[in-house]
């Protein structure tokens, strides 16, 4: 049950009903995020928001950013295999979200995207840990400042919004359906249909 | 030095200047959390940020919101006494967030706020651990939903705003006057003046 009184809606979405004030920006910072201008794609930045989602357990927002239930789950468990396959939830390749949720930086996804995941995890952790070294390898495999600068932000913006989900223990619909259906809806419409 | 290309301008100040389609909504954000319509006062809601931000280690955001620049070094000792008497510096009493600071939930700032603080502390480390204890403590001691929603939601956001400014190594100054400043333009102009 949540800690305050809320619509009957799963995660993230009561919250952006009931607070309209502070849904504003928080649509319109994940739209410029996931969806704006970058030299990342859209897809990239979605797995990037779901690997740090996961990594934070927080469920809602793995599987809304197209993770599979059980790979979410597995996430600390480091022993998941990779599920290949893409799912019909828009722009976002399952298989591949799940393969980074479950390898992490290990995962077959190329140079760019292995280097950008390490400086995500740094950030969930503690931003100071950055290194230069590891803007120095993002560099190295074609990260511009435009890269590097999203990966940043997306990976401390979804420390904020796992902890605005899970802080106030809003609804974690069990029915994966309910993520496809949520995530189809992102896809189609963006972030800024909502709240 | 900054990881990535930025104005030389101190914490998230140079990130908003030279990355506005997320400044917009990052300063929207700022200002119907900390400004906006609700239950707590902005002094209030400024020290749960300055709190959380002492906690997190992030000298940029904490001395922003009122603290004092050895209050926020000693943040983690545990051992540093209430410095009395208040800042010119706005809306902030910087002696209050220097208790706090040091102090935590234990400052002597009355049982809704030392609540809300110990909520807030929760959500900085992992959302999940909210407990409806903790709820019903900040109840009985007169929050309501929006006080809870407000301070689950600042805790969240800075610890956003931390990883953001830490994570890409922005200039932190060593002047006290550069945090003098910047809160003296916040507290008259509020957020939404800059980005």
């Amino acid at each position: 049950m949540p800690h305050i009184e809320l619509p009957e809606l799963p995660g993230i979405v009561g919250l952006l009903v009931q607070y309209p004030q502070t849904a504003g920006p928080l649509n319109g910072l994940a739209d410029a995020l996931l969806r704006g201008p970058s030299s990342l794609s859209p897809a990239d930045r979605e797995t990037i928001a779901a690997y740090v989602s996961a990594r934070n357990e927080c469920t809602f927002c793995a599987e809304t950013h197209g993770a599979s239930p059980r790979h979410v789950h597995a996430a600390h468990a480091d022993t998941a295999e990779a599920r290949t396959g893409a799912a019909d939830n828009g722009t976002v390749d399952a298989g591949i979200v799940d393969a980074v949720i479950a390898h992490g930086e290990r995962a077959d996804v190329g140079p760019k995207l292995q280097a950008l995941l390490a400086i995500a995890e740094k950030v969930r952790v503690d931003g100071r840990s950055v290194s230069a070294a590891d803007i120095a390898r993002a560099r190295e495999a074609g990260a511009d400042d435009k890269a590097i600068h999203d990966t940043v932000l997306i990976a401390a913006a979804f420390c904020m919004f796992n902890r605005y989900v899970d802080g106030l223990a809003t609804l974690t619909p069990d029915r994966p359906e309910a993520y496809a259906q949520h995530a189809k809806n992102l896809a189609e419409g963006g972030y800024l249909q909502e709240g």
